[in-house]
């Protein structure tokens, strides 16, 4: 901006440089801003914003300004923005929509936050199938001007909303003006459940590569279109999600410098304190064995070094795993596929760690003499205690989203720090086996 | 599918029941079911395809058939499809289609896979700034025959190709006959170079909703359009590649189970061994105590609960900040409230941690009376530096991305596992310093 004078500021300001420089300004700047846009501008820029930015922006305007804002919006950008803000001031800003928007918004609501019929947008445009391609197109030109998420898919309806068939608008327009619709309709449409779950939604119309996809009921009525702008949000979020989940945590629902510091804790705490105590079981584990430690203090030593190539090693296959089958790409039905698969790269992975762990002792050994006289035994104990333990953390990792699955559950909770701590307890005891194996008789 | 014969299954398939039944298909069984198809449905399907998918189907095709298939894909297609299969196998494909469409592929072929350049296509629909609503119209009505990637969003242009604006069809459809298109227009065009990153690409379609963004070089010349539908994939496949770098490996570029097994263990393995280098630091500094530990060999059975804390609370930093700063909801000048959050949090998660290793060994004592007479002493050793290895963990975590931001390298690779390993060696430092604090002159 190259002036503080708003009245210069009011001529200057384009709804581009607003949106640069949006992320750092506090609420009443952004006020002060929105107000400088041309209103054509403020509208355009209004509808872009994320939900929570616009209902932000509400309600810091007069209630007396909000009625015609809150008009603007088509009725699933409403419906998300109203979820965003606290239930008791919900009511208020429902009063400012005219009767049939206010029903549409309200259907909207009442269905879960992530299935198909809460993404939806209930305006569509719409056809008979008896209509010629002339007919259809004035048509079109009418419904244009109304508020609808888009005419460019035109869904072919029969009396009692049945949907019957698709056709581009593209396709209309470059037929032959007195063709039936029925006739340059496809059939074959694929759609999705009122209730099917958001993230099955993102998958059907990524792969597909589609624009829109039609939301229908259990009897092949259309409720509403899902457009592909709406998936890509819905992609990124689900997989933030799956991501904060692999780091060991509670999905945050916000953006993390906009979740409440104390709830943020909590989501963060309650894994961790989990963790914590099934980490405990290698206090345990490593009691049992303290015996073998007073008598073979060495042995300590390389305690971190064994339980954390195992937690790596399973959380790379897990990680691999889960987010393969998040895409679909690998079936609960290609369990034993992934088996033979990560067995085999156990093996070879645990070969290039415990070559390493066999080296690093010898070249240890060779500088600092640090390991007494049975060095080679316990260097064969390291690296052969290496191979087992990621071999056992790589199948551990790679099964666990499987059994998850079967079980119901979601597999993103094999998260990483998961499986490592699952893989930690079982490591301590393939190293202390491995040592009463072949350090017996010497330094055990 | 009813039966085996395959006349009666040429009038049964349809391109929704091979859709259906594609992932579990051999490529021969792949190629009948194509066959089956009518031939509309065979070109919807092909085009519907994944790029590596249409590949393999046009390459078991005998050479005479692959022709008028692939002259049925729009430029992009046809170039991600070449970019799939060998150098070798490329000219002949290549040479398939007519002239000016393969000089249309090869300089997107030119382009790097994961620019801006790289993901448009070269055909858009385009109209002149001085025509009337009406002639534009009908204009678009001859384009619509073509194959253009849309016509729902028109670029208007000068005659060097300068972008001077862009109308929705729906605003001129719904616009007066007689209006320049000059008077309906919009002239701020959201737009990105032909040179710019896929990942930032797609956070602008995403975070402005937009349908389709034009790409241009450094003249404001229009080169193509990126569409919203080749963004979603983008979408998904940085967020894979994100994941992976979390889970501690390289970034595979297929499928998991189309990944060759040779060239996925070498990427998981790189990584692994590099994390195994790091941590043999731990042996190190655990020589470094060797002398305390056989003093007091109990110190040695909370080593592995001390760690893995550590890096749980430091791979939850790590994967939080690092997606915040992927969805840029976090910024490199954020860094001093991030650090003063994460503080805060790394204390509160820490105490939680510390009280429950603490009630932990006050608990087996009173049960098993494992832990000898100073117990107490013991107790607070370990739940201090459970609160000092949290608070450490969380602000590495949380402050390495920034750092390797601001040396220019991807935030991403401060992955769990990564930080897990610098915290480890800390966090033996920290545990045994607490311990020769509070146990000098009892157990040490």
């Amino acid at each position: 901006m190259k002036s503080s004078n708003p009245a210069q500021l009011a001529e200057e300001l384009s709804a581009g440089e607003l949106r640069d420089i949006w992320p750092i300004l506090a609420l009443d700047e952004r006020l002060v801003g929105f107000r400088l846009l041309a209103r054509k501008d403020a509208e355009d820029f209004l509808l872009e914003l994320p939900a929570s930015d616009q209902a932000e922006l509400l309600l810091a305007l007069a209630p007396g300004e909000r009625r015609s804002w809150m008009r603007l919006l088509p009725p699933d950008d409403a419906a998300d923005l109203v979820q965003t803000i606290p239930e008791a001031a919900r009511e208020e800003l429902l009063a400012l929509l005219d009767e049939p928007m206010r029903k549409e918004v309200k259907a909207l609501l009442a269905y879960a936050e992530d299935a198909a019929g809460g993404l939806m947008n209930p305006r569509y445009a719409r056809l008979r199938p008896d209509m010629t391609v002339d007919e259809a197109i004035s048509y079109l030109r009418r419904q244009a001007r109304e508020r609808l998420e888009t005419i460019y898919y035109v869904y072919v309806l029969d009396e009692q909303q049945h949907l019957l068939g698709v056709v581009s608008f593209r396709e209309l327009f470059a037929a032959q003006s007195t063709v039936r619709v029925r006739d340059v309709m496809r059939r074959e449409v694929l759609t999705v459940r009122e209730d099917q779950d958001q993230e099955s939604v993102s998958r059907v119309v990524a792969q597909q590569d589609l624009y829109a996809i039609p939301v229908v009921d259990a009897e092949n009525r259309i409720k509403g279109i899902v457009t592909v702008d709406d998936i890509v949000d819905v992609v990124q979020e689900e997989a933030t999600e799956d991501i904060q989940k692999f780091g060991g945590m509670e999905a945050l629902d916000e953006p993390y410098l906009k979740t409440a510091f104390g709830s943020m804790v909590r989501k963060r705490a309650g894994w961790l304190a989990a963790l914590c105590v099934g980490e405990m079981l290698t206090a345990s584990a490593m009691s049992y064995f303290e015996a073998d430690l007073a008598r073979a203090v060495v042995l300590g030593l390389f305690v971190p070094l064994i339980i954390s190539s195992g937690g790596n090693s399973g959380s790379q296959a897990s990680t691999l795993v889960i987010r393969a089958m998040a895409l679909e790409e690998v079936l609960l039905r290609d369990w034993w596929r992934v088996m033979r698969r990560e067995l085999a790269a156990g093996l070879a992975l645990g070969s290039v760690l415990g070559g390493l762990g066999f080296v690093r002792i010898i070249m240890w050994q060779g500088v600092f003499h640090s390991y007494g006289p049975h060095w080679l035994l316990l260097a064969l104990t390291v690296s052969i205690s290496l191979v087992g333990v990621v071999l056992f953390g790589t199948v551990c990792g790679s099964l666990l989203p499987f059994v998850l699955r079967k079980l119901g559950a979601d597999p993103a909770s094999a998260s990483a720090p998961f499986v490592a701590t699952l893989v930690d307890v079982t490591g301590l005891v393939i190293y202390f086996s491995a040592a009463h194996l072949l350090l017996r008789g010497t330094i055990l």
